[in-house]
């Protein structure tokens, strides 16, 4: 098991993230929203509760890898975490899916590798790890057009965490493996925000690469 | 054109015709929902002006054929419409897909097809005609489970329609053409509850099968 | 059909054109509003989905060409847009029957044709083309005292459109048409904002003028 | 003066003396609705405290004759007033133009002056006295259709009050005296439902009638 | 009748004359609040509708003349207003007797004096008339210390509208004439802010005063 | 004390009692209200805490000796209580006062008392002791109408009490002494349902008649 | 893994199990609620998408065993579940601390015992396994009134368990390997409704005492 | 009795003294909140109404000393108060228990007693006296571990109160007092927010170290 004793370990990203988290990200009365970020902290406690990790999630609504990139200072390096775990790119790749006319809405994979990689490269000395976790869709068609661009930012993400050895989570082969068995509506009408089947799948695809084993 | 003067025409579906249609489904306000009835009321009101065609909107959101079949009498035969347009089986196929386990919410081939049949035919000697619409899935791929679920039904619409001598709107085949310069995330989330863009299709595909041509 | 592949169509006005549009004007849910800019995006998608023409709605509530004057950098000029479509005038009329006492809410027609011509003169070279739609009162006297008023304001628009080139479309004829055989209450209780079967009308006129023939 | 100490004077019409009037119909906190009602029971007890004239509101939205007539037992006869006032006929009447096409709704001419003198003939032997207000339409144009039926209904208003010796107040005659200074905009945009001037118009007529000279 | 064509007739003071009017206090929608304001409006354009008055609310709840002299420039002589009516002071001696520990919010007899004078002086000049009326208190015991406390406050009000030679009304006087036959509860559960028959009474005493014979 | 342990106290009467209690009248959360019933269980848990005294609060707001009557037997005969507190009678006499004209909604004095000492009677033997508590008026003018009234209903409660031997509490005289040194709008601007400070004042009244002494 | 392909698993108790599900406690949306039922369901689904568990929630919250007996046939034999998971007595005990004057409101170790016993030997035949949890108390000293109570009707359960050859949780002791570590305001400001910590710990020890090995 | 005629007391503490008081935290409508303030309010007015202590509420929901030393001057010493009472620590140590990881938000013992010693000092000179309240815990064993630690800020506050010359409230060994009798959860489910029965006993705490004897 990778966190220590104390350990602040702070999630950003989207949506998906964010599941209606509080403003301080962090607390009593369901601060930590509703999603991934809160099932992984109650697997960390109860657990694990002679470790007493501190989880802060800083996940917000509709964003994409620049506006992390807008908010890093304060939501990220002010918040001096010992982990970070980010997962972004599904807004980056979904407006050009759902919004094509509205071009500069878009994050083509050019700037999303470039900008992803910077916020790494600035944080990477001062945390005792980083964890990458791909962007996904629940959409077994490879061919699907949205699919298909999304698994070009999954391998982006790859790249880059394979490049500054970070740890890395493959969500979209975890929601493959089960979308072998259950239909993508069951799990996400839009295939995109999942049930908590989804989120608890999430959570353990996070708590493996972190080395959980209880 | 084959609607006459004063002629009653009554729609009757699920949520994509119901789109928060009032009680009565009728009158001011806003009273026939915001989908492709009131397109359809629209495009007749203001290009046949001087036909006065009343037009009644029964749709109900979560309904499949066997809650058509519940509401028949009230909602159908003692409307004594002219004209009776019948677009179901949406949720008969996605409940399979959505609701796996729940088996009891199924609503499979055999009585989607002995069921609808049996409404046509309890019909159609007091109205001046009977639109049969297909139901429809916002998903191009044909080998997707629930798409290819859905290709049977329709497919079931249309030897119906056949059979009793109906007009017939294939509302896939129309969904189809827009979908190969259009992703379905644009038109629809969940490709089930489409945009005006998808209610306008829908309502020009009604009125062209019945004659509309101004 | 003049609109062109990729073309971005801003629409600008009062209630007419506002009916509940998102603050951004376009985009998912409903964005566009509940009124005519949205059934011309429904059937500008749905019967040329190949052009992918962007549709963007700056109408706003109880607008006179005064606001639309103090607004104009930013909510046209700074869009951008291919075509630009302009149609205002009722509150200018309105104020001066509905709070005649409040002279400083009137705008009067000769400050009318000044700021409208103004603004077609800041914007034509910027644009593929403007389309000029004259305001309308639901009200088939034309010896009735607003009605006669706004009759004023709709030659005023004629003549603008004459004189610098842009494509017209007289509103208060098309519902003339129509008003012939539907009782004004029944489309508008304050002779004003009209039900669907009104925006579904000017939606038609709208995109005759612009050559819309599917 | 016609109203004596402790008289019960009780109202009856549609959402033009409804006005949000309580359950109840009496008492504190606005229970007598926002219309003339309320104005006439302000008149009656600071213009003559002494006399302590009990005021009931047994207005409904949205009322015909029909509907009157429905519950005329409960509403009227049960309670037992001295004094009656009937204003009704505006629903009767607009139907036919708000929603053309739906005729069980309408209530014609034949059958809105049988129900009414039937309702004056089951009452007026039980009462000190009935005031007969015939309906209106805010429009001045007498060649308008809806203007041109409304007359058609106040006459028979006249014609059965002066059948039968009740008191009766032409509120048409009232506000047609008015909308020769006032567009009809400024009153009420739909032509219907009036603001306070209008209501306090159709108190002072009521007043006179009964002979309110202070 | 005193007020000439085209006349603005301003009313400024506390709760009694807000009732809920709106931000701008003129125009559609109930503007003028439900109170004396829009009674003396309904009362003015329905029995002089050739005049065309121009009535305008500012009054604000919980006003004392502190507050009134703090937005007088503003919310009076910038309104540029032809009558103007004040009607303050209830406030004043309330925060006396229902916040008795809270001395700083108490407005006493001599800086009212002052202060409401000083308003007079700073506005005579520019207007053709103004209406004083005094505060009220709906207590018919004269020896109630609050009742004795407004009647000096009354009396002030006479002394200034004698000395500038304003209009007066005492309305005080109308409503003691009334609680001779109706005790107060009737009226006003708080014996301040009285109901419908209330606001009839002080619309009815500030058209005597101004001339109002119809 | 005459209270004993685990005692069942119950209380009965109007919106003085009610203070909005919850539906069943005793349990956590403000159960009791926010009136004298809560400052009594208050007062009581706290300095007799060994006695676990059980409170409930069964007053309804708008209630008369009427309505006490027609709900007697399941609010009160059923409760099995070992003390009941009854304070009723300021709604049989406001509504002569606030609603003078709708006589039947008055409880005049013959029939309040007759009705309370039934009520009386018909609970004495079942409970180990009454306090009959009157009703009070805040107005210190024993001249004013409605505390003469007041006084009267008071007179009554004190006779059926001597009759009956229960204790008895003139909240009337409790209130007189405080409205010595304090304004009656301080403690209520409807000189009927007091602020805090007159129920911890019916509190103290209530708890000294049942020889509380710590 | 005791739970096989296709296998129906119901849970009943009271509000810890409930935690906001849908009526029907089963479906999309968040039906199962927000606690340990739903953290179960993405457990499995996620681990097991192979198998298609096939969860319903059936808490309601406040219910004792006493109220689980008087809807057992409706919401448990009824739904012909394969597995049934009861967890019941917090209300039974937290009533005795938190209500403790209204006896009716308590339900003591005796009938506990004997309602879920008989409960027990209602079900067993028919399905294919019961899972019998404990109730508990977040409060780690053993000595507090309310914490030895529960643990006596925790006995009860093991010994119901052990009888009958049930599936048994002993959730206390759960809690109480955590409570090593953590205060108990941490998990629950009541100590009785905990946090997602407690409801991810509950979801493992049922886990684990159906053989979940993923 | 210490207080004096037209004495302005003044509290300040955190959630328990808030109680939703109003912004101002005096006047009407219950603007002192629903707490011990307002019963000592109650108490001193309905006892001593010759007095006319005026008294005023600044309690914060979540405040710790730190806020109280923040808003010291505007909340405290601006309102010049002859009489201050002061009650703070719950939060100081609570979020040492509930959120044990955000060590930023817990105030520990030594910053706790400098900056309530310096509070005292900063105040003791301009006003007649200060009341000193130990924050408290509603949990009788003396060796969980919050209430061990309560019991040390508690000992502090006694401390400042004797090396001041305060008057001194010992809150907790009130509640130990009633604690014999009453489990916690009877008084507060979270053992910090009490009941009605807990504000009683807060209040007649206070009443006594200043002096009330009626």
């Amino acid at each position: 098991m990778r966190l220590e004793q104390r350990d602040k370990l702070l999630f950003i990203g989207d949506s998906i993230t964010d599941c209606e988290r509080s403003p301080d990200g962090e607390g009593l009365f369901g601060a930590l929203g509703k999603g991934y970020v809160s099932v992984v902290d109650g697997l960390l406690q109860s657990a694990y509760p002679e470790l007493g990790i501190r989880v802060v999630n800083k996940g917000t609504s509709g964003n994409t890898v620049r506006d992390l990139d807008a908010r890093w200072q304060t939501d990220v390096l002010d918040q001096k975490p010992d982990w970070l775990s980010i997962m972004i790119g599904t807004n980056d790749v979904w407006r050009q899916f759902d919004l094509p006319y509205k071009t500069e809405s878009h994050v083509y994979l050019d700037e999303y590798k470039a900008k992803l990689e910077e916020l790494v490269v600035r944080t990477k000395e001062g945390v005792k790890g980083i964890v990458l976790m791909t962007p996904f869709y629940l959409e077994p068609n490879k061919s699907d057009a949205m699919r298909a661009t999304m698994d070009l930012y999954g391998e982006a993400v790859r790249t880059i965490a394979a490049k500054h050895g970070t740890l890395f989570v493959d969500t979209q082969a975890e929601f493959d493996r089960i979308l072998e068995h259950i239909y993508p509506a069951t799990i996400a009408w839009d295939r995109v925000h999942p049930s908590m089947v989804g989120h608890v799948a999430l959570a353990r695809a996070f708590l493996k690469a972190v080395g959980f084993d209880r």
